[in-house]
């Protein structure tokens, strides 16, 4: 496969090393014979600041021009963090808001799992340890210049990580879907993701082998957040992804998907109202008359697929609450269109998700 | 409404004058107060060759740096085709693929019909009147650098171009559709599309003014040719519009709409075979167990639209059939997935849909 890079001086960058495993490591420097290559790898979820800082220095230092992430979401938003920060002083001062960005170098991504959406979207999440916040920054600029999405090399993946992936996917078709109320194409087409996403991932934990349901899987997760899903919409809802942040800014080791399944049932639960919207998602997607039923066989589906559905599972408690509240409301603020929620409505809904 | 055009010299294109009726054409003649607007207009449907050459004469007589499309289909396709022939000696050569599209002018639209796509697309189809040609061109090039789509001003559109515009998007989904075979993700989300587009066009037939019946129906037409409904695909069959490229070039004032309604039902008839992907369509978006009850469902809808389900009702006759034929076997070949299909299937297709 030709991954054709103009300039010729490349960070690549990586995470753990399972690219060395499965021969990608060899192509990518392979194909890249006829450039300048420095590395940046061991990149671990929830990607931390200071990766950020070591790869701008190294952009420096060797006259990058080009940034070439081969992973998933954490190495893809590291390499963006770095692309756009290059050219400003202090790169938290980005997430921060205090600064804008107004270029970024060139990005380039091989994708090997499928989950945030990262490869065809201009967002990148970093958390900053220090100050226990978990960030995101937004711009056209940090969209990658090309994308190789091969199903393929997928295959290997634990069925944990293909869990967490659809729950992503599932989540950001979410946070649009039940912002939306007359817009029928979208409401439907979302219908249509989440369905498809279930059906592929339903196949895949038997099988993990199957081509046809993983490319299935790879394009529900890139067209869940690479504009598409939002169109007609006001930008969505992104109240559990808050959450969730909050969470996995607490608890380092806390996987996004993981975060997410605990989160997702508990905020539905607490801001449906029998709303429309929910009544029809009841319907459609789990085939229920009514939101708590459709709750209890979501729920269901998440635990069939390795996901955990409270707090206690993944070791956070009720003495942990109010630290990760403090986390939730110190973040930047976002719109809300479903119901808007307070200090005292994030705790209510972390209580509620402590135990199954 | 802002619309900003970058280059100074504009060449303004437009149809037949419904945009001095709706004050559409002095809203953009407002705009553009600051640049140099050179106007082409009375583009008919079936776009001619003619007026491409017109518009290159105008651009080169007057520095022409961009063009604007205000307008459906036709004004826009116009508009594509002479940004991309500006650069060659003989525009013709570009459809007869004898040279190849290096370079354009930028493009901007402004929507006042949702049919085609082309608001959104590389592609312009235009009718070389004296060959009997309609025939197409296709670049990346010719994608429009800003499009604006504003549902309000299709509100006064007459009932039947809603019905036309609705038979285009329906048939573009469907060009792609029938070839899917595993791509469950795309086949859920082009269902979501037909079911949305025929939702929303029976709201609109009954009360034109809906405001989320038309925002809907314009973004499934968008949708249905903008690169996404194909995406995962092969490039679709297209076999039914190079019929209909065929009837329209053989009877130059038949809507492109009309005809599709009379070809589409009689294709699917001829080359169905009862593939899983075709009895799959009869149940999800007409509710039957059967291919041929949903083909009767679908005429139904079709004739409830006010559009023509045979070809004597547009005065298209048996005599006529052989010279179709030569028309169509004569257009470049294109790829079938489905079934292949020559002259003598194309006679046979045409034959079976003479009458109801």
């Amino acid at each position: 496969k030709e991954l054709n890079i103009d300039e010729k001086n490349v960070l690549f960058v990586y995470g753990k090393g399972s690219i060395k495993k499965n021969n990608i490591y060899n192509e990518v420097k392979n194909n890249l014979k006829n450039h300048n290559v420095i590395e940046l790898n061991n990149i671990k979820p929830n990607p931390d600041l200071n990766k950020v800082f070591e790869g701008i220095k190294l952009c420096k230092e060797n006259n990058i021009e080009a940034v070439l992430a081969v992973g998933g979401g954490s190495v893809i938003d590291t390499s963006k963090a770095i692309a756009a920060s290059y050219y400003v002083n202090d790169v938290w001062d980005l997430f921060e808001q205090k600064e804008n960005i107004e270029k970024a170098l060139p990005i380039y991504t091989i994708l090997t799992i499928s989950a945030t959406g990262s490869e065809m979207n201009g967002n990148s999440v970093i958390t900053n340890e220090k100050e226990n916040k978990k960030w995101a920054i937004r711009n056209i600029l940090l969209n990658p210049k090309i994308t190789i999405i091969d199903p393929s090399i997928q295959k290997t993946l634990p069925k944990i990580q293909t869990a967490n992936g659809a729950m992503d996917t599932l989540s950001h078709i979410m946070e649009f879907y039940f912002t939306f109320e007359t817009e029928e194409t979208m409401i439907a087409l979302n219908e249509s993701l989440m369905k498809s996403t279930i059906k592929a991932t339903d196949i895949l934990l038997n099988n993990p082998e199957d081509y046809h349901a993983r490319e299935n899987l790879c394009w529900c997760a890139t067209l869940a957040l690479n504009g598409i899903s939002g169109t007609m919409g006001n930008g969505g809802e992104w109240q559990c992804h808050l959450i969730e942040h909050g969470l996995s800014a607490f608890k380092k080791d806390l996987d996004h998907g993981k975060g997410l399944s605990i989160i997702f049932p508990a905020w539905i639960n607490y801001v449906h109202n029998n709303k429309p919207i929910f009544k029809r998602w009841a319907k459609e997607i789990w085939n229920k008359d009514n939101v708590e039923d459709a709750l209890i066989e979501m729920k269901n589906k998440f635990k069939s697929w390795g996901l955990p559905i409270s707090l206690n599972e993944v070791n956070i408690y009720e003495k942990d609450i109010d630290e990760i509240v403090d986390i939730i409301i110190k973040s930047p603020p976002r719109n809300s269109f479903i119901k808007e929620l307070n200090k005292d409505d994030y705790k209510k809904i972390l209580i509620s998700c402590l135990k199954v």
